[in-house]
């Protein structure tokens, strides 16, 4: 069998699970931190792993153009490449072809676009995908899909969500089952709930070992994504892992956990992190703000990362207005820390039936507002 | 008393010793990573201490005008601020204020200049720059002088010496000493045998728990400058650490602890890491170089640290390629390893009479040329 998860508790539609792969164990609920072009950013990968991740996300359309994925093969694969022993799921290029890259075109069988780094010529099909991410080594594949833009008909939500159905099918035909590697499916349908259902659906009908929602987090706020999880979740089988794709915020991951979704990953944390930006227990602070520049304390009193542990808010503040890598790399370790913080709060609250009580203190701490603040 | 040197035993002009100061100590020959900005750029303290480096050089102009040495007394001092608790030494301002400043004006009491970073108005002065270095909490404070441009006339070089001697008498007159922190004198004069010998004498004359040899590694060559520190170093004293300020590459280290310096700093390692080179036991390696885009071998099998332990070349170009934070932070923690690795080879060698036999492996090692070269 490919890969294996159980649920081993529920806190309403809330789960904790495991995750289990070749590469180890993964617990759900869970934040995979974003590794674009086989680097989390200004991060060592043992760094990642103290921050607590268990899962790294690397994408397939920055791999396959730089350096390019048969020389990461020859090379023994992502996880040696990039000095990574963990499991690492890729993202199937679908996405950042459409976010990124120049003359794209899409047809029946796929999209052929331009390099955003030197310009030549590439095509991404389903089975192409899917062959670079074994490539890779990738233990969780994700099928090749259409990223539906936003906002959107629903008669064009239909025609995109419906190839994508197509395309999930030749990437599950083409994919190679192998013990400890698995193969996710995306739903698709913008925020139709008819699509959403028909696409959960024809993915179980297909049949995979974890079920991804796509095509959000591209504007359409939290109220309207927690909404499309709500009428997507259902749909989807108990017994395998969800994962909803690109998001997000603190508050958006707590919401997704207590409707049921297992997986996430985003750039927030470490994006956020080089420039400047923090997430705390007390909400986001802005070390650029002057009002740091002679204040001894840590960031988050609460957080044991090297930046709270050993630095000053006026030595953030520092580094961050001497644009000095030092001020990225111990922002981009305190916001994946705190991320990992907080799921590892949601497992304990969930494993203790407190995901309610949780959920209060989360939003009433959030709510104070920044320490600093307070003089 | 100041601070405490001995020498502990010599192989030649060669000598290795123990510096003492209140953050710990020293053993010399040594290289101090430069911490411009209150951070050594791409590197955690706990990392730089990783390396073997027991000391850092602070510059004093960038701090002085960010953040500012009054708020990083009012924050407990530079040591708390940027989290390193080994010694620290600082220059005086001296030589950034020539190289870095836009309209300096120069006069017996002073230089006045303009920032570089907002453009107001500054003036150091030997008390000024003494107080800065005092209250950032240094170890060792440098003497401010005039950085004697090159090349240069013996008329002028004779009158920017003659400056920079009364400015070390009114270092030393300033400087408030203290048990564990020490004030260490500059030797100008150029290229000019009887200068540099009339400064040694005029430094010597005043006193000082050090002697640097400042205005080289200014374009001069290799041989200009250990032609200088062989006109100059006899006539300094015996039992005082002595420190070429601003070099170099490894040779320089090498020739210059061959002619009894004990002290160095340089930027070199740290911003050539951050440009994709490297230094080996091979000689210099440009990672950027094509010929390492699909080579599984380490930089330099012969070297601990994480770069080489856990990454291959391949992984090094991608990252350089790329621009990836993670390529500049591998190549400073790599480069200051290999420079630390050096100096202990360095003692080592003293310590055993072993230093000529040194010296040639060194010397043949690095012309063999990078292994990847021989393919």
């Amino acid at each position: 069998m490919s890969i294996s998860f159980s649920v081993d508790c529920k806190d309403g539609f809330a789960r904790c699970g495991s995750l289990l792969t070749q590469h180890g164990k993964i617990d759900t609920p869970t934040f995979m931190p974003v590794g674009t072009a086989a680097t989390v950013k200004a991060m060592m990968p043992a760094s990642v792993k103290e921050t607590g991740a268990q899962i790294l996300l690397g994408n397939t359309y920055h791999l396959m153009l730089r350096p390019g994925a048969s020389r990461i093969k020859d090379l023994g694969g992502l996880h040696k490449f990039m000095g990574w022993d963990g499991p690492i799921l890729t993202d199937s290029g679908g996405y950042q072809v459409m976010s990124l890259s120049q003359l794209r075109k899409l047809d029946e069988d796929g999209v052929t676009f331009r390099s955003h780094i030197d310009g030549s010529y590439h095509k991404l099909t389903p089975e192409k995908s899917i062959q670079i991410q074994q490539d890779l080594g990738s233990n969780i594949t994700m099928a090749f899909d259409e990223c539906t833009p936003f906002p959107v008909s629903e008669e064009e939500a239909e025609r995109s969500m419906l190839l994508s159905m197509r395309w999930a099918e030749r990437s599950k035909q083409s994919f190679n089952d192998r013990d400890g590697f698995g193969l996710f499916g995306i739903v698709q349908g913008s925020i139709f709930e008819s699509l959403r259902v028909q696409s959960a659906k024809k993915l179980k009908r297909i049949g995979f070992d974890g079920y991804a929602v796509g095509g959000l987090a591209v504007g359409e706020g939290h109220e309207t994504m927690i909404n499309v999880l709500k009428m997507t979740v259902p749909w989807l089988p108990e017994d395998k892992p969800r994962y909803l794709m690109g998001v997000g915020k603190p508050r958006d991951l707590l919401a997704a956990v207590q409707n049921g979704v297992d997986m996430f990953d985003c750039v927030l944390p470490t994006r956020s992190g080089r420039t400047g930006q923090a997430f705390t227990r007390r909400g986001e602070v802005n070390l650029r703000n002057a009002r740091h520049a002679c204040d001894p304390r840590p960031l988050d009193a609460q957080c044991n990362c090297p930046s709270c542990q050993q630095f000053s808010r006026a030595y953030l503040h520092h580094l961050v207005k001497s644009g000095e890598i030092l001020g990225a790399m111990l922002l981009t370790w305190h916001n994946l820390r705190y991320y990992q913080d907080l799921m590892r709060g949601l497992r304990e609250a969930i494993k203790n039936g407190l995901l309610a009580e949780f959920t209060t203190l989360f939003h009433e701490e959030q709510s104070l507002g920044d320490i600093a603040s307070i003089k």
